[in-house]
This record gives C-alpha cells, structure tokens and sequence, in this order.
C-alpha cells in the first residue's frame, strides 16, 4: 500500500501531566518524560518505535506549555514546525482534532495514526506492522481505526472493545468491526470478556484518515469543530486565546465511542499504559521489583525503588514504593499507591508548588 | 561542698561516631551533633545542662578528627583549649585517661565529672544537683563515683550497677557501693533487676578525683598508663603518633568493673542514650511517632520520619523508620531498625564512602 504508507503522519500525544508518579513526575516532568523504558523516555521510546516507518518530517508531537521545552530537548531531530503545544491542555479530542485541522490544511488527504507517549509496548515491528495494516485500512475505507490489544488477563482497570463482523483483512491482519467501547468492567465482566475471545483492550491507539476523523469531530463535537475552525482562521494568536475554551473531553468518549463504521485491529503483544507504579513493575520490573537508580536494597525483594538522585537503602520492606528525588521522598506500600494522588492533592492545598 | 564544687571539671565525651542514625549521623556528622534535642543537638544539650554548675574555662569537649570542626562550630563558647581532639578513637577508657592525665598536670586535687554527649536526659537540675553530690562524694572519698539510673522498665539494651551497703549521704543525696557492673541482661534477669529495687542502669555517667582515677587505670589498664605518660611527656606530635597505639577498650569494661570501692549514686529522671531510632522515639515521639524536619505524613501515626531537606512524604506506612536527607534515604520497620548497622557496613564493603 505505496499510497496509504506515504501519506501516514505519525501523531504523539505527549500532553499529559499525571501525578501518579510522583514525586519523580512533576508539572514541568510528567510521566511520559521519565526514564521509564530501559533507561529512556516514554516519550523517546515511542518515537523511536515508529522512526523506522516514517520520516522525522511526519512525526507531529503534541504537548502543552510548560512542559515544551523538555519534550523538545527529549527530541532534538523533531522539527521545530512538528511540535504542537498546546496553551492549555484540553483531553484527548482537542488534542487530535487541533492536528487533523492542521493536517486538513497541509496535507489533505492524509492518514493519521494517533499513539499516546506514555505507554510501554514489547514489540515494536508487530506495532509498525499493525500501524501500517491500520493505515491501508483506514485509507481503504476512509474510516476511523483503533488498535486493540488481545486481552492477557481479566483486567478491571483498562476499557474494552467490543467486536463484531469480519472486513477482509489487509496486509495480512484481520479487521474487525467494532460494535462498542466498554467502560472499565467489573472483574466478573472482565473474564467475561477475556473468556468470549471477542473482546480487546482499548489501547488508545488510532489510525484514520483525516478526512473521517474531521467528518466525526463535526458530527460529534460541533462545539469542538467550531472551535478548531476558528483557531486555524486566526493562527497562533488565536490558539493562545481560544484553546482554553475548547470542549474538554476525551476522544475515545467523544468521538469513538459514537461514531459508526468503526473497524478495530487486533494486535498481540505486551502493552501496558503504565498508569501507577504497581502498574510500572508489571512491565518493567522482576522478581526483585523494581529498581531505578542509586538503589542498595535488603531483604526488599517485590518492592519499587526508584531514585533519580539519593543513594535509596531499604531494609526489609517487599511491600512498598519508595520514591527518592533531591528534593521530595514517597513511601507508601503497594496496595495504596493510588494514593499518591491525594497526597498531591493535599501539597497543592498546601501550597507546596515548590515540590509539585 | 564548695572546695569540690570549685575543683569540679565536666568532661564531655563527644567522640562517637556510630552509624545507627545513618543516613542522618554521617562519619562527619555523628549522633551528638543531631538536632535530638528540640531541634538543638545532643551534645549542646548536654553543655547546657551542665553550664549553670561550671564555667566554661572548666567544660572539657573530647571529641576525634575528623569532627572538631563541627563540634567547635556547636560550641562557640568553648575555649579552643578545652577542645581536646583524639587523632583517632580509642574507646572512653583512652578518652577519660586523657583527659585525667591533663588535669594532673594542670589541675591536680580536681574532681572530673564525665557525661557522654549523646545522651538524652529529662531534668537537668537533677542532674546539677547529683554531679554536685558526685563530685563531693568523689572528694570526700577519693573514689570512682558512678551514677546509676532508676530503671523504669526491664530493659535489655542496658547494662545494669548492683547495689551494695549505703555509705553516709552526702548533700542529702543516698550513696551505695557498687557490688558489680553487670552486662546487658536476658528480659528475665532483667525484670528480676527491677523487682529488686537493687540496681540501677549504668548510664555510663562518672565523677571521680583526678587522683582515683589515675590510680586505677594505673592498676587495670597499665599499658594505657604507659601510653597517656609517653604523650604527656611529648607533647602534641607525640598524641598525633601514639595516640594510634592505646589500648582500645571502654572504660566501664577496663576500669569500673574491675575497681573495688566504686561507689554508686541513684538518680531519677527521664534517660536514654537514644541507641537507635525507636530509642530515639521513646524519648522525642508521641503517639504520632517522630517527626522531623519538611514530613507529609497519611495514616502513619507510629511511623519515625526526619527529613533534613527533602519533603518526606508517607502514606499508611506506621510501622516504619524513614530517613531522608539530600544524598542518600533509608526505609527500615521500626523493629528491623538495628541493622541500619549491617547495612552501613555493606555501604563502607562497596567504597560507598561519599554517604557515609
């Protein structure tokens, strides 16, 4: 597919700003700029997967203002032009829609495939095989196309994809029609869906073409269009003054979960949206845990300790998250590491910017 | 008492440097030099209690190299004279003779009062008032005076004074014999210590003459005598190259258990030699634990918490020992506290000397 290959650009959302991983995730160092795939970033990691299908020059990078300059530091081949900053963020559907309208303007007639900075992926040519398929697909049927993950385990915390008929496969991967997206399930519905085979995992990854995603974002969030449209007349300026009263909403429940005639690409591999740091050891930890960093642990083994800076000693803790940096220190056990967010909440009653 | 009370000299031994409080107490900043005493260290402590008896033309400060800077800069008020700084350390016994070697010279027919630096105790009139009745006790009888606590609980950390017959009062104060020093006892034991009523905890707190002492480390310790003659004859190079070559041995070990004629003073207060950090949270915490210094704390009443920098933040951890500082943490449960130590020294096995 010569034609669908050649007209793909490659967007990252790279806006998120998470505090589950504090204290090593700050406002201007969110999750997608830590070190969390071997030693580089998310973010870098992402890119790198998709480097060998698509040239620098179709590689567009989204993030917000603040954490700009990290993520352009991160990626010193970006091009100036491809980095979209976004003035505030504004959820996934501004995000993408502010990029479709640019791309309708530049390049009309093109593919996107939309992939999030911050998620782990164990076998990048099964991705770049499975994007390339998405963009033949989407081309072909001038439709929206999610990526789903074939399901590994009865998991409560991700939303699912509902599958229905078969349209003929392309470059060798099945398409399926997508008859719903479920929100996160209960665990009994979660075996359910693993059990039935016909469920995946909503990965949050997309390919489609321009024109379709454009179609769907006018039919589904007119205010959002409007919006874009006037963003696009009035140029940068007007993004600085508009952006903020974009619709917040995300893609997936503004758009996708709408839109008919959705086709879904089924794609085995290990992902995982790395949303806590329970969720960091699943992929990138082993029996020992998690260790990052200056770390010497004792009789610590199934811990998380991580450190971008202190020498972090443990003695006797299996069953905790200690985060270390130079100027804050976490400790909480696993079982409540979802906690970190109230937590954060409180130091920003508190006004503890100094160390958010 | 006033021909006593004007001969008395308060020794302060403030050459400890133990590794328990690691990663606050480092080899340059040990356990008396920590802000254990509302935010005031150990040993500035230990100088005010005794300043209101003694003026500081008759405080002596033994500490090693390596931290007499740190000690002088705590104790501005010091003489440099009276700051005797060990080359190396060589345990109390060395430490004591030392500084009873130097009074002969310059002050023979004094009475030396000796108090460990790291120490924490809760009224220090009381303590005034028995060093006052120790030191006339030690005059009148030209002994080894010790003064022994009242113990409050059956304690194992300690090591314990057995009670012989009374001998005069002096100052209203009840003086015994001491019929044995007695190692750190098994809970059994050490509950019977108690019920007797007959034993007191050795706080490792003496006064004798210049002259008692002299003779008795002249009696049990020889070689040290031999030593601490062949400094005083050479002068300040002679320290710097023998100092090395003393016997290395504590002074309760090689003198007060072997002594006859010791004679004991009961005091009650408030005592702890804070040997570890839950022994430090008997004496500072509450029913919230410790804490100290920049500490966020979530469900963790119990837990100790100092910081002396960074934000310590904890969430449902109550059980726990967590110690932040700018280079180096420390997570340990409260009742694995003690092997901070075994910790420490894999530290100093891997060359790790820039946290220790």
């Amino acid at each position: 597919m010569p034609s669908s290959a050649e007209k793909l650009f490659v967007v990252i959302m790279a806006g998120g700003s998470g505090t589950r991983f504090w204290p090593l995730s700050r406002a201007r160092r969110p999750k997608q700029l830590l070190p969390f795939a071997g030693g580089k970033s998310l973010l870098r990691a992402t890119v790198e997967r998709v480097a060998p299908m698509v040239p620098w020059s179709r590689i567009l990078v989204v993030t917000v203002a603040g954490v700009a300059e990290a993520v352009a530091a991160e990626l010193p081949e970006l091009p100036a032009a491809n980095l979209l900053v976004e003035p505030v963020g504004r959820d996934t559907a501004a995000c993408v829609g502010w990029v479709a309208w640019r791309l309708a303007a530049e390049a009309p007639g093109s593919v996107m495939a939309v992939l999030p900075a911050d998620h782990v992926i164990g076998d990048a040519a099964v991705l770049r095989r499975t994007l390339a398929a998405g963009a033949a697909a989407a081309y072909a049927h001038d439709a929206l196309v999610t990526l789903g993950v074939r399901p590994s385990r009865p998991e409560t915390g991700f939303g699912y994809l509902e599958l229905g008929g078969e349209v003929p496969p392309i470059a060798g991967q099945t398409v399926r029609r997508v008859v719903r997206f479920i929100e996160k399930p209960d665990r009994e519905r979660a075996e359910a869906f693993v059990a039935s085979g016909n469920h995946l995992w909503n990965a949050g990854m997309f390919v489609w073409t321009v024109a379709a995603i454009d179609r769907a974002i006018r039919t589904h969030l007119p205010a959002l269009a409007e919006g874009l449209d006037a963003i696009v007349a009035g140029g940068a300026a007007a993004a600085d003054r508009l952006y903020a009263g974009l619709p917040r909403v995300s893609i997936d429940f503004g758009v996708m979960e709408k839109a008919a005639g959705v086709l879904a690409l089924p794609v085995t591999f290990d992902w995982s949206d790395v949303g806590s740091w329970p969720g960091l050891a699943e992929v990138l930890g082993d029996a020992a845990g998690v260790r990052l960093g200056d770390v010497v642990a004792l009789d610590s083994d199934g811990a998380i300790l991580a450190s971008d800076g202190p020498l972090l000693a443990a003695i006797g803790v299996p069953d905790v998250v200690v985060v270390a940096t130079r100027d804050a220190v976490l400790v909480v056990p696993k079982a409540q590491a979802q906690r970190v967010r109230e937590l954060v909440e409180r130091l920003r009653d508190a006004g503890r910017d100094d160390v958010l």
